[in-house]
C-alpha cells in the first residue's frame, strides 16, 4: 500500500473527510472516560488524535514511547467544534519514528511553563518547544522578515559587515577582547560605523546580525549578545526621513504579526499597538516643558530623559494623541555618540531621536555628521584618537552626502511588544554574564 | 522655487524631457572638444550630464571640488545614444554637497581597478565605490534575498543562533577563543549544532549569518569570517528532499541574479549556469570508477576526492549531461562530520554529498544522524567527550526526527559565479591571517 504523502497541522482543514498522515512530537496523552487523546505537535501547530480502541495505542506501548516521542498518525480528518484548531483525526494508526522514555526536563505539554526561569533557559533545547516559547521565536523570525521586507521596497541592499574588529571605538561600552592570530582583536558592539562607511556605496543598507556587548550587568533587559536591525540612509536633510522610515518598518513588524501570527499573539494574550501615521513627535526641551507643567518636576537642563520621565512622556502620548509611540527629538548634542548631527538652527540640541513605546524607549537614531572636518573637531573636541578610525574616517575624506539610521534590538522589541517579563525569553540561547550555555 | 525631488539614476528613463534633479558622487570629469562630461554615480548606477557653457562648472571649481565629491545635477532629461543608460542631462545646472580635493587612494571612473589587491584591500572603503566591486557586493544581497525567499516559500523559519559559544566542538578546525567575563569561550565555526538543534523546535529552519574559522592559512579561497547560508530540515527519509531543496535555492539565486542584476552581470562578463531539474547525480564509489574509467587513475577506495578528481567530475558532467552542476553522493561515513547518517544499505558509504559546481565544490550537506544511542556510538567511536555536547545531546535524548541540511558559503558561492580570482573580493571587509581592517 502507499504510503499517504505527510500533511502539515496547519494544513488539515483543507483535508477533512479524507485519510491523511500527520508527523511530529507527541505534545501530550489524555485520557477520558475510556477514550485517549493524543495531541501530536509538528512545526507549525498542534493537531489532536482520538484513540477509542485502545489497541491503536499497541506501537506506542511495544517501543515505551512518551511525550516527546517522534511519531506519525494516520487517520481521518473530522470537523470537531472542541479539537484545537476544530479538526481531529479519527480511527488513528500511529507509527513510532523516534521513542522518548525519559521525562523531558520542563513540561510542555501545560499551557504555561511552570519551570523556574532558570531550569527553562538551562533547558532552552527542549523549552523551545514549548508553544508559548516557539510564538515568541516565530514572531521574531515574522519580525526580521518584515524588517527586510520593508527596506528592500526602499531600495535598501543588505549589507554583512565583519564582526570581528581591530579596536574598541565606536563608544564607551565595554567589548569582548579576541585573540586574533596572537593580536588583540575584538566583537563588534555593532555596524554603525561599517554602515556609515557603506552608505558611500550603495546609499541604503541595512544588516541583521549580531553584535556584542560585554556589560557586566544582568538585568531583565540585557543580553551580552544580541540581534540588531541597523539601517542606514543617504541624501537627507535631516533625521525626519530617517524617522518615517522607521515609522514604515514598525508599522510593517505589527502588520506582519497581525496577518501571519495571529494564532501566536492569541496564545501569548498580545494586544498589538496602533502605529499611527505620522506617530506623534515633540522635541526634548519641549518634553521636558511637559513633565514640568504635568507633574511638577523641573528637568529642564536636565542632559537625558529618566526612565520616569520616559514613563511620563508615554502617558502624555497616550493622553494627547493616543499613541503608544512617540518620537523625542534633539536630544543635546554633548548626550549622543560622537558622530551624531547637531541640530544647524541650534547646535547644542542635536539631530538625534529616540522612539519610546509605551514609556520605554524602543529605538535609536538620528542624523550622523557627513563632513570629514566635522569629525576631526568632535574627535579633537572629545579627545579621542584618529588612528583607530583611519578606515571611517576616510570615507568622510573622500565625500559622503549627509546621512542617518537608527538600530532596533531585536530582542527588545519582542519583549516590549509581546510582555515577557524577562529579555532572556525573547531570544534562542541567551548570552548573559553567568550563561554561555546552551 | 521649489526644488525639485531627487530622482534616482536608475528612473531617469521615466523622465524623458523633463527636468530632474538627480544626486550622487562626481564620479569623472571629460573634457571632449570644449564640452564637458560629468558623470554622476549614486546608489544605482551611473548618469551623465553634458556641460556646454563652461560657467555651468562655476560651483565645482569654486569648491575645488574633485572626484568623489558629493553633488546634485539639475538637468534636462534627454535621449542620447551614446550615454551610459541611453539618457544624459542637458542644461545643467551643479550644486556641492560635500566637496572632495584630493585624488582618492583607489581609481574609480575607471573600467576597472587598477591598483594592486593590498590596495584594494587597504582601501576597501573606497574601493567598494568602484562599479565592478559594487556589482559582485549586490548579487551578495541578491542571493542572500533569493536564498531567504526560495526558504521562506517552503515553510522554514528563519534563526539567529549564537555567535559566542562554550566549547569548540562540532569538528578539529581551528576556533578563536575569547574572554568571556574572565572565562574561556570560543566563536561559532558554524551553526550546525544550533540549526540541528532548531529542527526539534520549527522543522525547518534557516540562518544567514556570520561564521569564524580560525584556519592559519591564506589562500584565494579562504577567509576567517564568512557569510553562511545554513538549512536544516526534519522528517526526511534520506538526503534525497535536501538536495531538492538545494537545486531550488541555486535556482532560484541564478534566476534572481538574471531577472534584477543584468547591469552586474554585464559589468561582470558573467555567464549564468543553467540549473538543471534535477541536477545530476552520481554515486561515491560509481565517481571514482568513472574517473578510472575515463583516465586511467584508480582512485577506487580512496576515502575522498581529490580537487583533481572533482575537475574531472566537473568536465564528465558537462559531456554526459550537459551540465555546470553535479551532485556526488554517499561519501564514505568516516571521513564525514560525527553527525553524518550512514546509508542504511551501506554504512561505509554516508547520507552526504557535495554539490560540485564547473568542477569545484560549492556546498556541502546531507542527512544527519537524530537517534541519541547513535550519537552516544559515535562520540565514543571517535574518541569524543560527551560532556562539551551536553546541549545537543539534550535534544535527540528528547525525540528528533529524521533530518538533514546543507550549508553555502556565500562568498565561495559569488567567487565560482562570477570568477573572481580571489575570494577577499567576494566580500565586504574581508578578515584574514593579516588583515583585521578595514
Amino acid at each position: 500500500m502507499e504510503r499517504l504523502q505527510r500533511i502539515r497541522s496547519c494544513e488539515i482543514g483543507d483535508h477533512t473527510g479524507e485519510r491523511v498522515r500527520v508527523a511530529g512530537w507527541l505534545h501530550s496523552v489524555r485520557r477520558m472516560g475510556g477514550i485517549n487523546f493524543l495531541v501530536l505537535r509538528d512545526g507549525w501547530g498542534i493537531i489532536q488524535a482520538v484513540v477509542e480502541q485502545e489497541e491503536a495505542l499497541a506501537p506506542l506501548l511495544a517501543a515505551g514511547a512518551g511525550v516527546e516521542s517522534v511519531i506519525a498518525i494516520e487517520g481521518t480528518a473530522a470537523v470537531a467544534a472542541q479539537a484545537p484548531g476544530g479538526v481531529e483525526l479519527r480511527e488513528p494508526r500511529i507509527e513510532v519514528i523516534s521513542a522518548v522514555m525519559e521525562t523531558p526536563p520542563v513540561v510542555l505539554s501545560k499551557r504555561e511553563i511552570k519551570a523556574s526561569l532558570t531550569t527553562q533557559l538551562d533547558h532552552a533545547v527542549i523549552a523551545n518547544r514549548h508553544p508559548t516559547r516557539r510564538a515568541i521565536l516565530r514572531l521574531g523570525a515574522v519580525g526580521m522578515e518584515a524588517f527586510r521586507a520593508t527596506l528592500l521596497a526602499q531600495g535598501f541592499t543588505e549589507i554583512q559587515t565583519p564582526k570581528i574588529v581591530a579596536a574598541a571605538t565606536e563608544s564607551g561600552a565595554n567589548v569582548f577582547a579576541l585573540d586574533y592570530f596572537g593580536r588583540p582583536a575584538y566583537l563588534a558592539q555593532s555596524p554603525q560605523l561599517y554602515k556609515q562607511i557603506m552608505v558611500g556605496v550603495f546609499e541604503r543598507v541595512f544588516e541583521v546580525g549580531p553584535v556584542f556587548r560585554a556589560e557586566p550587568h544582568d538585568t531583565t533587559r540585557h543580553l551580552n549578545e544580541y540581534v540588531s536591525l541597523d539601517m542606514e540612509m543617504g541624501f537627507i536633510e535631516n533625521h525626519l526621513p530617517v524617522m518615517a522610515v522607521l515609522r514604515d518598518v514598525v508599522a510593517n513588524i505589527c502588520a506582519a504579526f497581525s496577518e501571519r501570527c495571529a494564532p501566536e499573539l492569541a496564545l501569548l494574550g498580545v494586544q498589538l499597538p496602533v502605529v499611527q501615521q505620522p506617530i506623534p513627535a515633540i522635541h526634548f526641551a519641549e518634553a521636558q516643558e511637559v513633565i514640568y507643567r504635568l507633574h511638577g518636576m523641573d528637568v529642564r537642563g536636565e542632559p537625558d530623559l529618566s526612565p520616569q520621565d520616559e514613563r511620563w512622556l508615554g502617558e502624555w502620548a497616550q493622553q494627547e494623541y493616543g499613541s503608544d509611540f512617540l518620537f523625542v527629538t534633539g536630544y543635546p548634542t554633548k548626550k549622543r555618540a560622537f558622530y551624531t548631527a547637531p541640530d544647524p538652527r541650534q547646535p547644542r540640541y542635536s539631530n538625534a531621536f529616540d522612539l519610546i513605546f509605551r514609556g520605554t524607549e524602543l529605538v535609536s537614531g538620528g542624523q550622523r555628521l557627513h563632513r570629514y572636518e566635522d569629525y576631526l573637531a568632535v574627535l579633537a573636541e572629545r579627545e579621542l584618537p584618529e588612528e583607530p578610525f583611519a578606515a571611517y574616517l576616510e570615507a568622510f575624506r573622500y565625500g559622503m552626502p549627509p546621512h542617518g539610521g537608527f538600530a532596533i534590538g531585536l530582542e527588545r522589541l519582542l519583549m516590549q511588544l509581546t510582555g515577557v517579563p524577562n529579555i532572556k525569553l525573547a531570544t534562542l540561547f541567551p548570552r548573559d554574564l553567568n550563561r554561555l550555555t546552551p
